[in-house]
């Protein structure tokens, strides 16, 4: 057969992601399915059973992540190696990280149906709690793998509530599996990674297909604050060292030192307030800073700024502060030869493409650090995302994984 | 004996307080002991065994309200009421409320020790669920025996987690009593109540006894805003709503219209924010404001210039907002004559008294809408309530306890 003429199956596809988009369903049609609980494991099963249907070659390493793999004819080659992640934010959408694994898949299923034979091995992969959404921090299965992480930190992790611990509950839902977890396991050629694009510009543009060049930046900070809790009744205004106020004050910061620099991101999702009473002044806040950048020294000169910022507003207002860096992912560039290879493969389909930048980051910001990679975007209705009404059209996810079929058989037969 | 010699025992007072301060001990020296929770239950149990020992009638209201009678000589005139709360915040401190129960049962046990036979009845009392620490609002056993507040409202009242309701819990810990909940019931003369300050003013003043001429007003109102949550990443600053930034804003508004306005306080003591997720812009907040001023039409003056900004800033911000007033108490001027007795009997007693106001909402806020009331303060250590470092020293305590008496027995006896 002519391989240019080959398409997935787009009715497979939307059925497989429905069956996904029952796992775990919210009532408002979205996904919460973090990684290690319940719904996690329902989840893998039935995938893995869907990877032995294609006669696959299954690998649970010691972080879970699962990989299937097709044989290539010359297994002395590099393969090349596909996925992203079945977990969920809590709650989240049908399609973040899913339509990676399972339009992966429906590339799989498609190849085996047609018995192509591929010069190198195919890999596919659903990695691990990329989200983070009930123990943090994300990209952890992608991380350990990459070395950016240790198993063990990883282990010790607890949820969100602080009460069960990662790696027994990975053991209890059976997926704490035995092959090392590290990617000098692993003998690779290239990556991608198919996802929605989380943002509005694909959507806003009517454009089909996204080539990203990269992922930005990632720096993840935390502030603590101390104020001084007392009944607000009988304390004047004059004397109070109120947390809620200097957070209020700081986060107007964030927002503002964001817009001068340009060229970035830079949010304060969460904050915990104490003892978050309505008649007790605020004595203590903790707060996160998420900023996200093409240019790492940008980001951390932003950071400087608004903690210069910081410090004199604490000082100001009597709450003594204390600011951490959390987490820092360097922007990832991805593979200029495998970012064209998305735009071509694109417009040989009859897709329109735009190249842009990844402003999330993916499993493909730990992948691309061991392999070459590249990643293949579709739209998000109206940019939403981490919500529970995501949502891209089955014809643009089936548009993604037809781009990701052609990536794939061109670069494993390289 | 002449009676102007009397004191109360100071040494068990002490050990009454201490007694309770081991019934839902926090390991940081606080109290935890919510209304209609295990350790109120124990408390109560073993305040009313107290009652009992000094031969008083008991009566438990339908709300819980715990009343200890002491008959007089002329049942037929109006009793003296004398009483606080046993109940505290989450966590709280060991005075707040316990002070004024426990130094009503001084009182008591003082008198009738001596066996002082007063001409009208004293009737101490335990205030259910002043503080509304675990079921809101505060003033439940108070208000609705006031008419403040229904009996039905308070009884379907949830816990902050939302899993138990109020009433149920009250019957489950034998609190609820058959005795109507109608201050009509009673037969009353005048109140006072014993409580610590709450506030710096005693403290740095080196003062040992506040007499307030009333109680502030105090005005409750919750907001909610409504945003666009979204990945941080992907998503362009321009053209969020970022509700949590909205109530930024909003929170330096309150802070800046309560300096401009002066004679008041207004607080935002509590924050929902939702997703609240680092890497999600958040989409819904909710916060409280608290207003209190001796003025009530001064208070509302300065909402409505609260709320006319919030709507400029949640239209900027594109996050559509709803204000509602949650809990309106006005506020409460005590009694002339009362209050000038708690300030003579200060000085008879050779004590240096202050005026002042009280900044705090109390149960005498409720009882001073049925009878003559008047309130009696102690320092507070750094003007700290509503913490678990929340002191007085144990001679301060028996200072107020003996104020207490002597207004009690110059009262229950004319």
């Amino acid at each position: 057969m002519d391989l240019k003429e080959l398409r997935i199956n787009e009715d497979r596809l939307r059925e497989t992601l429905e069956t996904s988009a029952g796992i775990g369903a919210t009532k408002n049609n979205g996904l919460e399915r973090c990684a290690a609980t319940d719904e996690d494991k329902q989840m893998r099963d039935i995938y893995v059973s869907w990877l032995k249907e294609c006669g696959c070659e299954v690998v649970i390493d010691e972080m879970g992540n699962i990989f299937g793999i097709r044989p290539g004819k010359n297994r002395e080659l590099g393969a090349v190696l596909t996925g992203s992640h079945l977990d969920t934010q809590k709650p989240g959408g049908r399609f973040d990280g899913i339509l990676g694994v399972l339009g992966a898949l429906e590339v799989l299923r498609t190849i085996h149906d047609n018995n192509i034979q591929l010069e190198r091995d195919l890999i596919i992969t659903d990695w691990t709690n990329e989200e983070g959404g009930w123990f943090a921090p994300a990209c952890m299965g992608s991380g350990v793998w990459a070395g950016n992480i240790t198993k063990e930190f990883a282990y010790a992790r607890k949820d969100r509530d602080g009460k069960t611990v990662f790696g027994e509950e990975l053991e209890r839902i059976g997926y704490k599996g035995d092959f090392p977890c590290d990617h000098k396991q692993w003998n690779l050629y290239g990556a991608y990674e198919l996802h929605i694009e989380q943002g509005p510009v694909l959507y806003r543009e009517g454009i089909q297909i996204g080539a990203p060049k990269g992922i930005l930046c990632l720096h993840w900070y935390d502030v603590y604050l101390t104020g001084a809790a007392n009944q607000v009744g009988p304390t004047p205004m004059e004397g109070r060292s109120d947390a809620l106020l200097a957070f209020s004050e700081m986060n107007l910061v964030v927002n503002k030192v964001t817009h001068q620099m340009g060229a970035m991101v830079g949010t304060v999702g969460e904050i915990q307030n104490h003892p978050n009473s309505r008649n007790i002044i605020p004595d203590g806040v903790h707060f996160t800073v998420d900023i996200r950048s093409w240019d790492d020294d940008h980001a951390v000169k932003a950071w400087e700024m608004m903690k210069k910022e910081f410090e004199v507003i604490a000082e100001r207002r009597g709450c003594p502060i204390r600011a951490e860096e959390t987490w820092k992912v360097e922007h990832a560039p991805f593979d200029k030869v495998l970012w064209d290879r998305v735009v071509n493969v694109s417009e040989e389909l009859g897709y329109t493409c735009k190249r842009m930048i990844s402003g999330a980051g993916h499993d493909m910001s730990e992948v691309n650090k061991i392999t070459r990679g590249a990643m293949i975007f579709v739209p998000s209705i109206n940019g939403r995302s981490h919500v529970e009404c995501e949502e891209t059209p089955y014809e643009d996810c089936a548009k993604g994984a037809n781009v990701l079929l052609h990536c794939v058989l061109r670069t494993a037969n390289e």
